[in-house]
């Protein structure tokens, strides 16, 4: 499995996307907003999205037309309004936008999608979806740099991979674009990701493979514990590449680049994540089962007294700890291991040696780490990836909207 | 139900403290840290403790004492040391501790109890203990202010109150000290209580009204999320005042002026949150059952997104919903009224009149306000007290061993 430089959702073949900005962020930004990715030709696509009960408009629509359809060419995508909270009124606004997308580019009926972020309980300005649709459909180019600008917001940075995976029968590629940064949790982080194909995958198998590569890749990580209205995890399949993936070892290598893919992007995720400066992966090893380790994980993953301590490089393990018996699950309160990367710090809930407490501090100061938590008293596991709360997480949610 | 000024734990008749500076937070810091209270007569004790699964040395001991026993004198308590995380050593020091008090004030075995707050994962310092015990003991008088000051740790102000009680028969008082800043959470918000009365009352009854009163009180609130290794209410009753609780009617009493006791010191307590500024209720009413309304309550209480949006007084009212949304309880998504104190921001799930922002701003720029979220679609309600995710938070507990 090769990494495609430059890779994103254009690499595949076939694809191709654009991004501009229509000033859908409102006060004249000159930040892109509006995008587009299209197939040359129809593709199968599957999907996951928010388990919020409160889902934006974008969400219910697309949730029901991939249901109800079996091939679509492509999706229309905005930053600045999220169209969540905004009734019937968003949902008719989806369909308007989709439809006069699809007349524009002489499609068939619900032969496009539609995915928004951005500030919720604010109706779209769907003018502005109109009026910029000759300008989005002749910026359209195999690049993709436009489009993963365009689906930003809070982020820092533009976020894609693509991949190339040889086959016994030659090479297909994956290629995805996200975007991240705040409201970021477990049970879909809130974000979009689209992810194209240009192999050739029935429905059934791309959906599930979708699943699995979901929840072990963005479902694993967090921000700040809040899950959005918004969150949906596009792929489409238009099997260019004549690769054929039906086979149940090429559906276990599918899965595993998809899923390479998609842990890829959910770190940078959580490495962008709103103010963040560190990225730690925790690992709850040796739990009674692996609910409990997600328990406990994400517990300690969404500590606002851990992720402070990350922050300051402070190897504080009473905190990990505390956060580990706050879980409430099943432990041996005096048997819990704690390494810092290969660093043994904590051995049976106590520490031997403080000079290690320099050690474990100099290992917080890196970018990366992982956190490994044995519990002792099982066989399963679970692993997260955090970041740290910062001053900036404060300030970047106090402003957010002024 | 009168409310007495500087009142504290030494307002109920036969109670007595005191809190000197030992040293234990180290540093030779000259901050109280030190204290004892202590009755007259033996007391009738009852008292909950953190329900997080690692405890405390002080906490798995004392809760061994008083299932055990009957009568106790008084309490030890320190701050600047959890004494949590710190194995059997720290179960023996516990004992050693509470022997030489016992010794020295000529009591009876098992006649002192023992709280402990502040660092996890450090053996507490005995000899400090010790070696200070006559220079406690000789400061014991009838005031409590040094007592409140030697259990704060990232406390602000030190947490006190008195309620005078008329009954038919007489009046009684009901006293109390708390600390708590970080690591407040429902179940136990991370904190010390100390309760006292003259009241003459059962272990039964003086049970059963103090669980009820923490679990309308001390388990509304939330600072962060978290919740501690330590948690511990005490109530201590010495009926000198003669007055018995036994009357259903003087139960139903005693257990509104435990609870008035229990609110007020909690409010405090979400006030005086690590870096908070503002104290937020929110009540979430109409829901189907009293967990869904509390569930979501908690969600929303300790969301980030929601607390840098108190601390902002930005009405970012997309942020609640989406928060309702994520407790994942049963709501009708497009049936949620939201008021902002008296007004009514919210209508089904929209804003109808964007001048209400404005209203809605200037009531959040208020110390205290309240946020109600009517789901609609049953008869149950919860409240919960949070405060706001401010640069302060991060401050304090990005330095907090440094």
């Amino acid at each position: 499995m090769d990494i495609i430089k430059n890779g994103g959702v254009c690499t595949p073949l076939g694809f191709s996307s654009a991004g501009i900005a229509a000033d859908i962020k409102g006060k004249k930004s000159t930040k892109k907003d509006l995008g587009i990715l299209i197939s040359e030709i129809p593709c199968t696509v599957a999907a996951t999205f928010t388990e919020n009960k409160v889902k934006a408009a974008p969400v219910i629509v697309c949730n029901d037309l991939i249901s109800n359809n079996n091939e679509f060419k492509g999706i229309i995508v905005n930053s600045g309004n999220a169209n969540a909270c905004t009734g019937k009124q968003g949902i008719e606004n989806t369909f308007k936008i989709i439809k006069h997308y699809e007349n524009e580019l002489k499609l068939q009926e619900n032969f496009l999608l539609m995915a928004s972020t951005g500030v919720i309980g604010v109706q779209l300005p769907v003018d502005k979806f109109i009026n910029n649709s000759l300008n989005l459909i002749n910026s359209i180019e195999d690049y993709h740099e436009s489009f993963n600008e365009a689906i930003m917001t809070t982020d820092s940075f533009p976020k894609s991979i693509a991949v190339l995976v040889e086959t016994d029968n030659g090479a297909y590629v994956i290629g995805a674009s996200a975007k991240g940064a705040g409201m970021i949790c477990p049970s879909m982080a809130t974000m979009l990701c689209f992810i194209t194909t240009d192999a050739l995958i029935d429905k059934t198998t791309l959906n599930l493979t979708l699943q699995n590569a979901v929840k072990n890749s963005f479902n694993r990580i967090t921000v700040d514990g809040d899950m959005s209205t918004n969150d949906s995890v596009y792929i489409f399949a238009n099997g260019i590449s004549g690769i054929s993936i039906n086979k149940e070892k090429d559906i276990r290598q599918f899965e595993e680049a998809l899923t390479f893919v998609c842990l890829n992007l959910a770190k940078m995720i959580v490495k962008d994540g709103e103010g963040a400066t560190k990225l730690v992966e925790i690992e709850v090893k040796n739990a009674k089962s692996e609910e409990d380790a997600k328990k406990c994980a994400f517990k300690i993953a969404n500590s606002p007294l851990v992720k402070t301590m990350f922050f300051g490089a402070d190897p504080n393990w009473g905190r990990l700890l505390a956060s580990v018996g706050a879980s409430l699950i099943d432990i041996d309160p005096d048997n819990i291991d704690v390494y810092f990367d290969e660093l043994h710090y904590v051995t049976k809930s106590a520490i031997i040696d403080t000079s290690l407490e320099n050690k474990a501090h100099e290992i917080m100061k890196k970018n990366e780490y992982k956190i490994t938590i044995d519990l002792n008293i099982g066989n399963k596991s679970f692993n997260a990836f955090s970041c740290d709360l910062t001053y900036d997480y404060v300030k970047i949610n106090t402003d957010y909207r002024t």
